[in-house]
């Protein structure tokens, strides 16, 4: 491919987490390296912002405001749920598609960035495919984000290692908590996580668990139909154990009908996802009412993905490499592809990460869901095989600075480029 | 008063906090020091295990597991909330403190330290009140403890400071996950804390707020009653300037006819308190509905209250001056106070922190509230004068030990010394 020189405009898209801004810095420290990249462009709120050519220059920011995206969460240009539906909005697609290029065009972006998760790369692909079918010369990367680790290819999403290490801490702090009050009489705690149909969240909560006593106790897995007269079963023979017990639960398990059982089906996302939120409440109300037991809800909600103040530094590391490896591959001539992290292990068993590319069309919209096998037979706990994949991704801890007692977080100057198109219609 | 020479004895009671065990460490590592006391004991499970005379040998334990307290969460030797009722239950009431002073008297307790909140130093005064009249010399201290805040007289209770600097942060970090998915739409986000009918967690998520834009926007205080329609306009005012809200509730929050607006009449606890669970639910319909704005909640629950990973350094500071104090106060002679918090400020405004003593008859069973002229005139936020008391309660972080990327806590060896008395009828 013939060497372009251009502009670069990246943009962030989908539910935030902890790391999204380390792939972001990665992105932009990367971009300032390469000669063929002139004007470095942000795109506010994703697709949305770049649709209304909402676009910040990133060389009118400070260098301390992007070496501080590496411990800022959530996303600092903004992000959006904006999705191009070929499928159920052709018009409006096709017109969004137009408008895109005619941004694309008015700016001379030549290598385009798009930070997130499935809905996100399926945007990238879209973008690719077009970029080529229009003729416009521009390399389109997508760069992996999603805390629900369910995208495939890629060994974890960045944002995946650093909500299992908030949430195993949470859940051994509180199994603390609920360890100490317990009398004969017993007591449960269930915490409910997100992840929607993919339990790797919920899953990843075994990595707190380093004795058989230790919480989490049950892990309820949305891969795995819900049985109730086992769980309680379950939750039963573990507080005559120990007194007490520990459930986690992904906010997104199912009966076995394949309903959510702690779905409000009369509210939908963007997407058109149903709003996931009572899976711990509704359990509750089933412990509670068939065991007696004291039973307590905890539901972490934005608190997990956001939690920048105990975030794992290796997964930092892997979001912050993904974005530099986006622009590598970029500079050297490809695109419609993603990148993905990849776990190498030495003779020794140390792991060394890497990265590699994926093709786009491998990425969007496919789901990737725990294994059987990585799950014990009875279905209430991930197994070894789980740990041993788990464990790697929450080492080390993201260094923050604080002031008076609380993380300094960094911000954009939001100050918008001069705007050269007419208004969206 | 005359030397006495004895044995000690310590529980602890209530809700667990981050830094109650911090209190246990300064109690522990004091009473090593003077000959005067011989024995060191611990209570199982607060007055209920006492009862049932399951005590450990400190003596016995390792160093490194005392010296681990001061960055273990939740209670180490576990606690309860049984309280000895003299009102309702008064031949019970006298059936346990006879016990309770078999217990005493069988092990020679001349040292008896409780750490804990409300209720717990009622049963301290108790204690102290029937030790007096029964002749059986023993100094009885209370150590303070509760998230709550709502100890009169100290200036502040320890645990308050580490749940507010944990609830700040993840105020702070919630509120960039909201901020950065805010379009033309608006999002508003709910989190629900503790603290029972006192409002004092809630408002110091205040201490989150550096610029006037930054979250917590609106926080609503159990102190004031609520009102739909101001809080609906507030919410509003709120989106249209910053195109997000985020909300803090304390979980008692009442409507105008005194009802919790979260509560679940039908369960109460072991103290008869009902259950509060449901403020941010019922909150977040009423601004979903009212407003057709999306929202979302969080309930920290639990994983407040035992969030040692992000502990204020100053408040399980203070928590084990407290235990350090009870011990040297006991020790010169006193019996029926409480350790109380005292806030010095040397000429240059820095906080020096010592301790002070109450008679344990002004403490019992009163609840302190903050008061209304440290809260805003519309009642949404809490004003300077709160800031000002709350933001040195949160300085410094608690060090703790990482294996794995994980925390590592400490546990006593819990076997029981030999029970010396028949087992309790």
């Amino acid at each position: 491919m013939a060497e372009i020189v251009g502009n670069l405009l990246v943009g962030q898209s989908g539910g935030p987490t902890a790391v999204i801004n380390a792939s972001l810095a990665g992105v932009l420290q990367e971009a300032g390296k390469h000669e063929c990249i002139e004007e470095i462009y942000g795109g506010l709120n994703g697709i949305l912002g770049i649709l209304n050519e909402e676009l910040i220059d990133i060389n009118e920011q400070k260098a301390k405001t992007i070496e501080g995206l590496r411990y800022t969460p959530a996303a600092a240009l903004g992000t959006c749920r904006y999705k191009i539906d070929f499928k159920k909005k052709a018009e409006k697609a096709a017109q969004d598609m137009d408008r895109l290029f005619e941004v694309f065009k008015a700016h001379n972006i030549r290598f385009f960035f798009y930070i997130g998760g499935n809905d996100s790369q399926d945007t990238s692909h879209k973008i690719h495919l077009e970029a080529v079918k229009r003729g416009w010369d521009m390399r389109v990367i997508g760069v992996p984000k999603t805390i629900d680790n369910d995208l495939p290819h890629t060994d974890s999403c960045p944002g995946y290692g650093s909500v299992i290490k908030y949430n195993a801490a949470t859940v051994m702090e509180i199994g603390c908590d609920v360890a100490s009050m317990a009398t004969d009489d017993g007591s449960c705690c269930i915490v409910e996580v997100m992840g929607r149909a993919a339990g790797w969240i919920a899953a990843g909560t075994i990595v707190a668990k380093r004795e058989q006593a230790d919480p989490p106790h049950i892990i309820l897995l949305p891969e795995l139909p819900f049985n109730e007269a086992k769980f309680l079963d379950k939750v039963k023979q573990v507080v005559d154990e120990h007194h007490y017990c520990v459930v986690v639960v992904g906010e997104g398990l199912k009966n076995e009908a394949g309903e959510e059982i702690g779905a409000d089906k009369s509210r939908l996302d963007a997407f058109g996802h149903p709003v996931l939120s009572g899976a711990a409440d509704a359990l509750a109300e089933i412990v509670q009412g068939k065991l007696d037991l004291k039973t307590r809800t905890v539901k972490l909600g934005y608190a997990q993905r956001a939690a920048e103040h105990f975030a794992s530094a290796t997964d930092s590391n892997n979001a912050y490499a993904c974005g530099v490896a986006a622009v590598k591959a970029a500079v050297e001539g490809q695109s419609g592809f993603m990148v993905k992290i990849v776990r190498n292990t030495n003779g020794d068993g140390a792991i060394k990460w890497g990265t590699g590319l994926q093709d786009l069309g491998d990425i969007a919209n496919v789901e990737h869901f725990i294994p059987r096998d990585w799950i014990s037979e009875d279905g209430f706990l991930p197994n070894e095989k789980f740990v041993q994949y788990a464990r790697p991704l929450i080492e080390g801890e993201v260094k923050f600075p604080i002031e008076g007692g609380l993380p300094k977080f960094v911000a954009f100057d939001k100050t918008r480029i001069d705007k050269v198109l007419p208004a969206r219609s």
